[in-house]
Formats: C-alpha cells, structure tokens, sequence
C-alpha cells in the first residue's frame, strides 16, 4: 500500500543511552543528535558498564518493557563487544551504533587494526593530564570569588565580572574539563572608581576575560539569593554591568554575554579568544 | 600492484575536532574512537564555531598547511551546514563525519525530519536544567570538605572520604554534568573513634557514598601538598585508608576506589550504586 497514511507515531519514546564504559559519550552525542528533534518527546536513561551479555540481557529486558508501555524505545550505543551488541538487538528496537560504522572508517584512514581494549576513554587514561584537571579544580577552588591571589601570576584565565554573572561554573568548566589554571575576581562597587583594571589582576590583564549578563537576567539570578534587596533591584544590576562593559572596553578585556551562552559555549569562546590550545 | 608494500604510514597524524558549535562533542565522540589506536601518535586541534564557508575557508587552510608538514591530518566533524563541510572537504583530508549519518537514521526511525537550527545542544538549552547546574556548583562549593552543614538534608549525594582521595573533583563533575547537589565530607582521625558514620552526615547514610584509593598513591598526591611530613607518609595513608573502608563496610556504605577509575567513571558509579537517574 505505497499511499496507506504514515502509521500515528508514538507520542513519547525511550531512549536509552548504553554504554561499556561511563555512558559519557553515548549520552552527549545522543544528545546532540536527538536536540534536532525538538517536536518529539524523549524520555531518556543512561545505562553505564554494560559490558557483558548477562548486563545486556537485564538492559533488554527494560528495552522491553519501555516497548510494551509504548513509548517505542530508541538505543544509542557505544558498546565495542559484539556480543554484548547482539543481546540488545534481540529487543528489535532501532539501535544507532555511535561506535561501530567510525571505527571502520577510521582503521581504512589510519591503516591500522583498532585494538579489543574496551571503553577506555573516560578511563584514568594519561594520567599526568588526570593530575593536572585534579589540581585544576583545587586551583579553582582556592581562587573562587577572588579568595586568594596566591599564585595567581600562574593562572592561564582570570575572569572577571558582577557578582552573580557566571564565574564560577565556567572556571570549573574549564578547570575540570581542560585542566587550565583559572581563577576567578567579582568587580565589586570598589574597583570602579578606577581607571584600570582592580589591582589584584591588573599585572595579569593579557589573561583577563570579562563576563557580563542582561540586568533583567541578573536581577532574577541575584533576587534568588537575596529577595527584594538592592543587591537584586534591577537599577543596581543595570548600573554594575554598564560600569563592567565600560571597564572591559577602557582596558580591553575580551568578554561574552553569559544570557546567551552556555558554559560550555563561553569556555570555548574564552580559549578561542586567548589562544589557548587545551 | 596489488602485492605491493603496503604504503608507509606518518609517524603522527594531525587531527582536527570541527564544530559549528563548541567542540566539546566532535573531542569527546573523537577522543572516545582515537583511543583504539594506541600506536598511532595524534597531534589534537579542537576549533569550535565554524558555522560559516568563510570560517570554514580559514580551517581548511590550516589542515592544508597541517597536511604539507607531513602529518597527514584527520578531521572529526559536528558541522550541520553542508556549504561549511564542502569547504573542509576541499583540503582532501579525510573527514569523519560524527553526525550527518546517524541524523539520517534517526530520520527514518523517528519518522520526521531534523530540523534546520545549528549546533544546539550545547547551547543554554532547557533553561531550568541550566540554573540546576549551576546551583549545583554552589552548592557543591559551599558544601566542600564538610565546610558546612546547612541544607545537607538536600543533598543527592554525600560523599566521604580521607583528605586527597578525590571527593572534590567528582563532587564538581557530579554537580556540573548532571546538575546533582551534592556535599563532601572528610574522615579525619576524629571521626573514626565512633562505631559509627560522622555524626554530620549520620542522618544521610543512605546517601552517603565513600572514596577509598591505594596508600601509595594516596600518599604520592599527599607529598604534592606537604612534602615529608607524617601526613603524607605510608604509615598514616595506609592507616587513614584502613580504617576508612572498615567504616564503610560496618555501615553499609557503597565505595569506589579512585586510583583505577577517573572521575567520570566514579560519577557513573556513584549514580548507578544510588540509583539516581540524571
């Protein structure tokens, strides 16, 4: 019946993203593939360490149960045992190897066999590039909210910006996610009357990244922490971020707008603009 | 010649992460695949943001240059727009297209069609989960090496463990990744005299979840912060470590051993032992 009306699709699937290892990966591609999507409900669950037939078949059995509750299941795997591979196949739900296909492609690109190891990504893996992102958060910790300038001239970002606008996150993004040094200053009402830059980071301004927000934004974030005070009251937000844009110019500070970016975004715009290779 | 040697293969090959968006997903996919190939040695360059053929233009004369100093370049790609992939696809390197591929699965298994918005998923996306995470991040700040005790009754997860086992760092990728609160808390000599958990985390036992590691790794990361003293030596770690997983077993709490598994997997763990969905 080649003109029969497409069969009603359901109206929320399962997903399942299943994993030999940490789930890290099958998760944030699965991700960012299904975010093109966006009309289609997905109820989503991570499955780590699948790394045996006997786990899968306790996976297939919930791949199962999702497909009988009809919310038709949709996997999404980085699983490198083929038997393992198997098992959930036996669920006869669309499986999307996030895996397989590339290896292939990439033993014909490097000339090379892909070894068994299995799920070894996430793994301790290089373990002084472990130890650096280890002592990267330590570093973080140590230099949040301008606690210490202890060692700051070792910092590889400075950030800098209004309480409230998004330091912390990124310098733990950053700090856990690439190992960089980053500490981070609040421009407080007392370092605006200058004309440079406060001068705790001042000799490290070639470093120094600026965030800023939209005081409506700011408002909101600061009257979560401190209801109806002038701290939140939007003319005290709109006038800390106009000084901070104005200070970021006058001493050109590159610097991003946090309302539109994400962590991960402004992390990547902040290496990009520095120069940093991670 | 169809028995010729086979070609020979370039000692390093330069590999390119392209993205339309920040890169975090063509490194984490590409990292995750390349880690098969332990005898190949890859010189990395992760550039985000090429959403345009002319920024795409400024790339492919960097893999063309990449491919003329001899390190045959490799390139992983989240691009969405095909005029920015035509443009790398000039340069005659190999491409790995990590996306195109699997959204055309994903067509056909969903029944509908991807829609045209660019690199989204590592954009501020669902606002709420957003806020989650970063309020995560304070708390898992304020919280830090028992500092306090105010809200642990919120707490997902409390983790324990001896000075310099890993606690923080898996504290900051559980808040950060998954938006999770959670607290950590120190064994210290004081809190081992009682039969049972620290009295400060005593009411939160079911979330309490432990870190041990091996004494002479524990003391090799101790000596980094107090070179020589009796704190970093064998003995105390040794005993710290001892007594540590004796009080896990007596209470029941679930606990993971850090100098085999990184942070990541830690995460994962911790998550699937307490059966926290993220």
């Amino acid at each position: 019946m080649p003109n029969a009306p497409a069969p009603a699709l359901p109206a929320r699937r399962a997903v399942f993203f299943v994993s030999d290892s940490t789930g890290v990966t099958a998760e944030t591609l699965g991700s960012a593939l299904l975010v093109n999507f966006p009309g289609v409900e997905f109820a989503r669950r991570t499955i780590p360490f699948v790394d045996t037939p006997e786990g899968a078949e306790n996976v297939r059995r919930e791949i199962e149960q999702a497909a009988r509750s009809g919310e038709e299941p949709l996997l999404f795997t980085t699983v490198k045992d083929p038997t393992v591979s198997e098992v959930l196949d036996r669920a006869g739900s669309t499986r999307i190897d996030l895996l397989g296909g590339h290896l292939i492609e990439l033993e014909r690109a490097l000339g090379v066999t892909a070894s068994e190891q299995q799920g070894q990504y996430h793994g301790v893996g290089d373990v002084e590039r472990y130890f650096a992102r280890m002592r990267a958060v330590e570093y973080a910790i140590e230099h949040d909210d301008g606690q210490s300038t202890r060692a700051l001239d070792l910092a590889d970002v400075v950030i800098i910006a209004p309480s409230r606008c998004g330091k912390t996150p990124t310098t733990m993004y950053l700090a856990l996610q690439y190992g960089l040094l980053v500490a981070n200053y609040p421009l407080t009402d007392d370092d605006f009357p200058t004309d440079g830059l406060p001068r705790a980071v001042a000799p490290y301004a070639a470093r120094c990244f600026g965030i800023t927000t939209t005081p409506l934004r700011l408002s909101q974030v600061r009257h979560e922490r401190r209801p109806n005070s002038r701290y939140a009251s939007l003319a005290q937000c709109t006038l800390e971020l106009r000084r901070a844009e104005e200070l970021y110019r006058r001493t050109r500070v590159p610097f991003v707008n946090s309302s539109t970016k994400s962590v991960e975004e402004m992390s990547a715009v902040i290496m990009q603009s520095l120069r940093i290779r991670p």
